[in-house]
């Protein structure tokens, strides 16, 4: 009877599948990134640092491609998943399951933290949830630029940041250079997530993502920080979701240019070539 | 001679190398875990943060993950071993043996680390074992919820965090999916547990695990610090008994609906396919 | 049409190629690692501590690695090049090559990181760029010795801490001994640089590599900073360049009288010998 | 020419290079962690904490592992050299070697350390090197037990760090169990040295290693801290010769009797039995 609710279950449709494994892996991803930095805003400081919140968001980016890698590739990031579009790696019909994976994931993980860190709220606030202020805690979902920053400043720290993640990425997983060992690519990911949060995290909260930065912005719109947090930065909210998307289409054409189309694999000796997956390393 | 007293110490029952692997595993994990938190507690942050508390459970389980994996597959936790039965992957006749190992090495490593910052509780807190209070030391060996939650948030929080705890487990050790390279996936768990508890150790502790949580609870109350350790947050004590066994299971389920019941093995290409091991991976 | 360009685009001349390797390499490290230190200085402690900076540098190297190993071995410091010109492991006529790749990229990052905390430097400084005195923020881009610090000393440091690097690099990544393993080398070069940062940073910021240390001195005198950056600690500028080289140099033969010339491959079971890479292990 | 220098400078006798290769190792090891210690007493607090320390000796065990194994199996510590003579596993007459080694790599680290400090030492000690006081300097080199410790509680902690730090190398190096993948043993190593510094460093300075502790405390007692060094903490000096050393005993008899011993190589399947390393896994 088991077997039969299996078979029932199970799903062949490889769009609901890529579906399923982006939400998850998202999932996973924004549960654990987030709620460090619930930890360390609720907190003051008792149980980590913005170091914490680094760590977090790079163990979250690991355990989610884990999660998601062998069925969709673990875009876990519309900038990227568009870039694979663009670039011709990924059929645009194919768009639509990530971006909605993706999105729903990470809707769901910010939800998880609100009820994770409802009670810390409520008596860091005392049930007054604000974007700016004292007592601010809509940062703990998604980004805001610093005080100091301009538009242009901050456009161009999520552009390079995501040019950088890009570019790394594609070296991690190029088995034609060197790229990482496989099954430990998803700690390298990780690790280079780490870096661009304790190296560019600080002007705009390293959002390097539409599909980490929206969906959150949106619940807390719903869950009691409203309309502010759409008009907070001079309304800040659209440059999470172009700039990363440009930066990773440059970041890709980049090591293309830089590395790759020089880098033939050579045919005498080539005994790791040929299986390039399609999403992360044939760009 | 050696030899001799070798093969009469040799134990061929699986039930009992099951139980001394357990044992030795958790003790491993227990011993590093708890000494960390000490370090923190009684070097007045001198001598590490929360972060190494962290660090130390996490270094804790890989470790412990290293001794025990080729006996017992080193649950180490009976929220999971508990999941193994009621999912059919664990006879439930094997389930004492893990409990029991489980329990033994957790209360041992408590007294160890007792053993070992003797000196400095009593310099601490003057011979005086408090559960609250500003020399309150009970928390080095169990967990608490913090003072401003509530029991459904407490509850939901030890809930969501073995959920995160297992679908991070199953992933890491999927080999159909994109698990972590073999010998590897134990500093794996390890870093998964680290994130958890940067993420979510701020309101209850991040017990995730009967077997951490109740032997070192029980002796704290023969040591000293007495019957307050179970009557301490409303009888709190049960709670990481019931969340994470529930949280386990929902953990599991969750990853078999979304990715592993879709995802079968490419029978043409397959030459990992097959030796999935029963404790991780077929769930 | 797309492979016709690709094609045009195609450089064939390995001179060349070595140089965008190094080049966007070295860009990768010094991004990573420049921005972790603007974001230490420039976040007055709130966005990252001393080890964010041992970590940035760290991380850098290993993404570094991964873009360039595969092209030119990822030297990503002209200490190194020289080194192994020296030695014989490398013909000089590919030294400009090396140099020149790695001192683009590192020029580049310089504007790059100028770029991306121009407000915060301006938020920072009040538009007043300089290298000493309270709001000093030169140390972001180029080495100074601490002021405690006699000219001996800062020799001695720099030389010393090279002199580690390079035994450590080339215990990694000797197969005749005990290399990490394949795939994780960028890795735990990336661990050993943060290691030299913890334990020899203090007293002269650890350039350790000349291509890490002269064009972004040299951007900084161009960007606002003036010639105060190459007067600076009694003249120090010139230190970062020869102490490093001295120290490869005796790193190098130092691993060689110690281990490598003593370690033979054994024929008989000779399965991993043979295909020592020219780069990083013949030495 | 240069093949025959190389020919006349190769050493042949296994015992030199035993020698040749922990003292290498030895001095890896020790200069990395030994100048984070400094790093982090000199620098007050702004260039690292006491993590620093952790993570410094754990790297330098990383790479003093890298730097050894193919030789000698990278003890790199007399107890454990000693362990591995007591239970048969290395014969007798290659003691010394060991010891040799590791001895002169350890006193040239603390030597080193001692002049890459020398300027940072007279600036916070203004030329008074002394044991105790307020700029106390000398537990940058060798171990002394914190004012709150008793004589048993100082000699249990040292013995069950080592207990740990030897039951977790026994479990990464063991085949036949559930060992870290071949490659990444000296990272695993060096791991679980950072755990047992945040958990049991606070009481003695987690020496767990007589080759730690002696060559630098006599470097002291020469380089200007007198026989304090011998005489401080009730002549605490021959705790962490003894105790170590009694620890990787039980530790390896505790590994034997809980999992070893009873874990059969299967036959049948048993495509990675046999090279158990002597060093490392036999025991």
């Amino acid at each position: 009877m088991l077997e039969k609710i299996q078979k029932m279950l199970t799903i062949r449709s490889s769009s609901v599948r890529v579906l399923l494994a982006e939400a998850l892996g998202m999932y996973m991803l924004m549960v654990l990134g987030l709620s460090c930095a619930a930890q360390v805003v609720l907190g003051k400081g008792e149980f980590g640092h913005y170091l914490s919140i680094n760590l977090g968001f790079g163990i979250g980016v690991t355990m989610g491609i884990h999660v998601a890698q062998g069925i969709s590739g673990a875009h876990l990031n519309a900038a990227i998943t568009l870039t694979h579009c663009i670039l011709g790696n990924l059929p645009w019909r194919k768009l639509p399951a990530y971006l909605l994976g993706q999105f729903l994931g990470s809707f769901l993980a910010a939800a998880t933290v609100f009820g994770l860190y409802y009670d810390a709220l409520y008596d860091y606030t005392k049930g007054n949830f604000t974007v700016t202020g004292p007592t601010a805690t809509a940062s703990i979902f998604s980004t805001y630029p610093s005080p100091y920053m301009s538009l242009t400043g901050s456009f161009f720290t999520e552009f390079m940041a995501t040019v950088i993640l890009f570019l790394g990425i594609l070296a991690i997983h190029d088995e034609k250079n060197n790229g990482a060992l496989k099954g430990t690519q998803a700690l390298l990911t990780g690790i280079l997530v780490l870096g661009i949060g304790m190296g560019m995290g600080m002007n705009t909260g390293y959002a390097i993502n539409p599909s980490r930065d929206l969906p959150p912005r949106i619940f807390t719109a719903i869950a009691g920080w409203g309309v502010d947090v759409f008009t907070a930065g001079h309304y800040w909210w659209w440059v999470p979701l172009v700039a990363p998307t440009l930066g990773s289409l440059v970041g890709g054409l980049t090591y293309k240019l830089f590395i790759d189309i020089h880098n033939q694999p050579v045919p005498e000796c080539g005994n790791e070539k040929g299986q390039t997956d399609v999403e992360s390393s044939t760009l």
